[in-house]
């Protein structure tokens, strides 16, 4: 018997759910981070790119942000610490998160997972402890998301035994790089690998971009991205690199290796596959990219709930109750399914941490279809992640009014700096084929390029049903979903395994539906390759949607099965009630199309959804407090001083008297 | 028979059709708005405050936003113009085009529309010359949308034949006003006027809040709202008033007027009433910003059209074809429905003008049933245009990778500028509200408070179905709709009749669905008068906005009706299909669910969306190239240089080349 969602929640109780096993990481940065590492509102771009420099330098090195590395450089070996330190600090100021990510995720984390021995010892303490500041220069002017066609060259001479850097034009220009206009003294450069008249595909080699003055190096040009919407404080560059002289020693080899007379070697072989796997290790930061955007999410939501639960906004013809703008149904439908879909993407974050710490976090060599799992993962929750910030963030500007658009209540920071991450450490569009490419190849070893389009034959002979990845909960799953008493219209729809089975079969059936309409077009359109792939690409992206929301959910529910309060638990599952219902309610039109739902059970939902958000309604600010975001790291004018106005409405505001 | 959409279309003849009646407006400013304008990156706020500043007063007297003066104060008695001005001038700098509006639309609007022949001889001739620079204070900060409960008093006192402007409490302080931190000299002050020991609701005083120096009058306490998301040239501040003298005649007195011995008299005796009168001459603040708001969305397509129509992505497995962004189906699914509703949303906007232009322009008494009407179509377009402009915008800088957040590219600006306008003149979501309740009361002279619900009995007295309202094209509608060969599963879902009666098959259904909730609601809580409107709040939203929808749809129809150049008519026949048809997509669930769409029909529509996809991607250039939007004006480095890079690329951008 499912306790009811009106017994009282101790939202201590909350919290710890929420936290998870890296309680006493956020914890750590809760006590640590004080109003010094908060955004200063309205500064120019100098002033805070300066900010947060010196702040970099100032973190407490126990955080955590650095805390993936081994322990004989200054990390403590633990990734899922790393990912949760990027969390917490997306709370307190997202140019900050992210100027840490280039330099201990994307700069640090390239020189450990794709160095050796040698590289390790000569700079990762430095890395570590931020002497040394570095760039991940990747991306390319022409070329963002077809990282593999990079056109920046790096071209070995056995005479000299350096290679040689260069930059053919200015659509192999370095761009959008973080730390590289002003502080970056390294980077990891990506490049094609050309040795003894071959090339070798994309490698990576350290270089030094600026002198101890912090001048250019002899060849080597920065330029500044200048202005951008968001994340002011991260000081974005181009470089471009004139024939630069490289010494043999600077290939970050441990996936290659070039000996002293131009051989080449790798343990492996095919280009292409040896470029992803390399990609492969640099995950952690599209896993600290998904997490960082959940958090922004979580600071907006508690903005808007605290607001709308103080806020009138029109007098209530009720004479005896104060409506407040959360009593209203258009915004808790507005904001109840957004922070029910928090939640869900809470527990799917979580699990996907709790992944790669133990996949990457290990001794032993990485399983690779756990890997290719992970990847799919992570591509698919930063997606989900990134685009439900957006979405969210904006919806809570909305919410407060005029106030949402002032810089002192910290919503126009969350949005502006939040905005670029459903484009960068891959584009959103391009990262759900990923995970469609993923589902219709059921993880076999095939590697290719990012767009996962690839030749006419491919189709006919890779893509097949596959049985659906198993999440971390499986076994729970198919018991509550073989528990489901009856069929269909029967079925309570808040029935958790009436839900789950409707998530599975919905992505079960888009599947099988890609998978038939991708082999008639390899019959049909054999001379057109693109077509193929091209005309059925909105289907595909809904298989891969489809993935996610059930991934999504099954995480949920295996969070709330973990949950030993009850009361606690009773509300979390309302809350999943509520975002299963809203997802079902959004996708109607395809379970109608599909005699899945009838007219009536459709309308059904839509009925349960408002009830439960009218059940939901008192539980709105223990959500939220749950999330247990400090008071000073909110750092929004409205709250602190809309309670004191409430206050003084009461007691002063009265209509204007007359004498 | 319809022309193929493949004939050539002349972009020329396409530009007429959308430049309308006031072509000539839109040319002078096209001529005359040169890269001065423009906006500059990375400025400061006290930079970006002084530039507009400037600039406001350098606008070219003859370029429109004051036209709609009368002739003897400068202006050219020409509402339409002034409109369509604000529309221009939001594609130069929106910043620039708000300060206008304050000025000129907000300020010198209430001046000439709430005042009388004194304060017009007085002030409007320095007004429009941009000598007297003022505010329009009626928002307060604890007191947005419902207005008519501002807590600022003016109370008249015979004696001194004074007024007493005095703000009580900090909640009753004037919020977000534009103009008022650093330039306004005056400002027309809205407070509860009393006299006689007797209030009569809201009215509007001139006041000055500074002196010749700029110092703030006596009194009077000037604030600054601080940095905000966007708009960073306007000046937005707050106002307080401790016991403010106000000479008597400084009363805008057109609806309410108080003799020296403190006798009040109006012609409008019900508070209420008056005060929704003077509102609803203000009205064109709100067609104002609809109109802003899809300019900027015309800009922001623009550059993602025109990028995606250059960009590569990926290499393409087709060697004899380029494959660039808009040739994925995921790019043209994102960009063209967008595209499409822009063109309907364009062709309403048109109507509206045309409409605003001709019963407020004209010498004879406003229409009270046509000013109604005006009002809650104003209010319905700004809601859908400001919404679209959020959406499309953020989707345009998605389009755009990387690139589209630098500040260089200019969609960062558009976002940041534009995202105020869904809550301010009105939160959209109350704007919806005003909406419905227009078409549940069927526009009887029913006045209340902005939020619509009022006693509980006000439902079953009021509440009715109505004949839904008759847009400028019934007739052709009429003929249209009549002419479906057959019907249901046998008509084309291109044939416009069909699509009409679906629009308006959905708007009647919803509308009396609600009547009927409403009812229910009235005779079973009688006693929660909050709770039965606000238990039905979603569905009556949903009212609404199917309301905009087929009102937007007929305008476009309208549109298509009177073009006459056959190529332009065909091309904007298609694009009218995908607006019609993305629409009902979008809606199939509701449709699937009331039995107005089989499932096999559901499917149909979505492949045909995809086709008209297809058709449709040759003439994406053509379609943005109708705004003519002068090349400058779009101020967008990567459409500067990616051209040229795309050349470069592809004389040099061979993959690296080996000995």
């Amino acid at each position: 018997m499912p306790r009811s969602v009106s017994d009282p929640v101790d939202v201590a109780h909350l919290r710890k759910v929420l936290d998870g096993p890296w309680a006493e990481v956020r914890d750590a940065h809760r006590d640590k981070l004080d109003a010094r590492f908060l955004p200063v509102h309205g500064e120019s771009g100098d002033q805070a790119r300066e900010r947060i420099s010196r702040l970099l330098t100032e973190l407490p090195a126990e955080l955590g942000m650095a805390a993936s590395f081994p322990t004989e450089y200054g990390g403590r070996a633990d990734i899922g610490a790393s990912v949760v330190a990027s969390e917490m600090l997306a709370q307190v100021d997202l140019s900050l998160m992210v100027k840490a990510g280039v330099q201990w995720g994307l700069f640090g984390g390239a020189v450990l997972a794709l160095g050796t021995r040698h590289h390790h010892d000569a700079h990762l303490r430095n890395i570590v402890s931020g002497d040394l500041l570095g760039c991940f220069a990747m991306t390319e002017t022409g070329h963002g998301s077809d990282v593999q066609q990079l056109r920046t060259t790096c071209t070995y001479d056995p005479e000299t035994q350096t290679f040689d850097l260069h930059t053919p034009h200015q659509a192999a220009r370095k761009d959008y790089i973080g730390n590289a206009a002003r502080d970056g003294r390294m980077a990891v450069v990506f490049a094609q690998l050309i040795t003894g008249g071959q090339r070798h595909g994309v490698h990576a080699w350290l270089v030094p971009i600026r002198d101890a003055d912090g001048n250019p190096m002899p060849g080597v040009t920065i330029g500044d991205a200048g202005p951008k919407a968001g994340l002011l404080g991260v000081d974005n560059g181009r470089l471009s690199f004139d024939h630069v002289r490289v010494p043999r020693d600077m290939l970050l080899d441990r996936y290659g290796q070039v000996a002293a007379d131009g051989t080449y070697s790798s343990p492996i072989a095919d280009d292409s596959r040896r470029f992803f796997t390399m990609l492969g290790t640099l995950v952690r930061g599209r896993v600290s990219v998904g997490g960082a955007a959940a958090a922004a999410t979580k600071s907006a939501l508690t903005i808007a709930v605290r607001y709308g639960d103080v806020r009138r906004q029109f007098g209530t013809p009720d004479a005896d109750r104060e409506v407040l703008l959360n009593d209203y149904l258009a915004h808790q439908r507005k904001l109840l399914p957004a922070l029910a879909t928090t939640y869900a993407l809470h527990f799917a974050q979580a699990e996907l941490v709790a992944a790669i710490h133990e996949v990457q976090g290990g001794d032993e060599p990485v399983d690779e279809h756990r890997q290719r799992e992970l990847e799919s993962r992570a591509a698919g929750l930063k997606a989900a992640q990134t685009w439900h910030a957006t979405r969210t963030i904006q919806m809570c500007r909305e919410a407060c009014g005029g106030a949402g658009y002032l810089a002192e209540n910290r919503l126009p920071g969350l949005k502006a700096d939040t905005d670029v991450f459903t484009t960068f450490e891959g584009d959103n569009t391009v990262l759900l084929q990923l995970v469609a490419k993923g589902l219709l190849t059921g993880y076999r070893d095939e590697f290719g390029s990012l767009d996962g389009w690839g030749r006419a034959s491919f189709v006919a002979e890779q893509v097949r049903e596959m049985v659906l990845e198993r999440t971390a909960a499986r076994a729970l799953i198919e018991r509550l979903v073989s528990a489901v008493p009856g069929r269909g219209e029967e079925v309570a729809v808040t029935d958790r395994g009436w839900q789950l089975a409707v998530f599975e079969d919905r992505e079960k059936h888009l599947l099988d539906g890609a998978v038939r309409r991708l082999r008639n077009g390899a019959s049909t359109k054999r001379d057109r390759p693109f077509d193929i792939f091209n005309d059925v690409q909105d289907h595909v992206l809904t298989v891969a949607s489809a993935h996610i929301d059930r991934v999504t959910l099954e995480a949920f529910v295996a969070g709330i099965e973990r949950t030993t309060d009850p009361a606690v638990a009773a509300l979390l599952s309302r809350v999943c009630d509520l975002y299963a219902l809203s997802v079902i309610e959004a996708h109607k039109g395809w379970f109608l199309e599909h005699g899945r739902l009838t007219p009536a059970r459709a309308k059904a939902i839509t009925a349960v959804v408002n009830s439960l958000l009218k059940e939901l309604r008192p539980q709105m600010r223990t959500l939220v407090d749950g999330f247990a975001i400090p008071e000073a790291w909110l750092h929004c004018a409205i709250l602190r001083e809309e309670a004191d106005r409430q206050e003084a409405m009461t007691a002063h505001d009265q209509f204007p008297t007359v004498r």
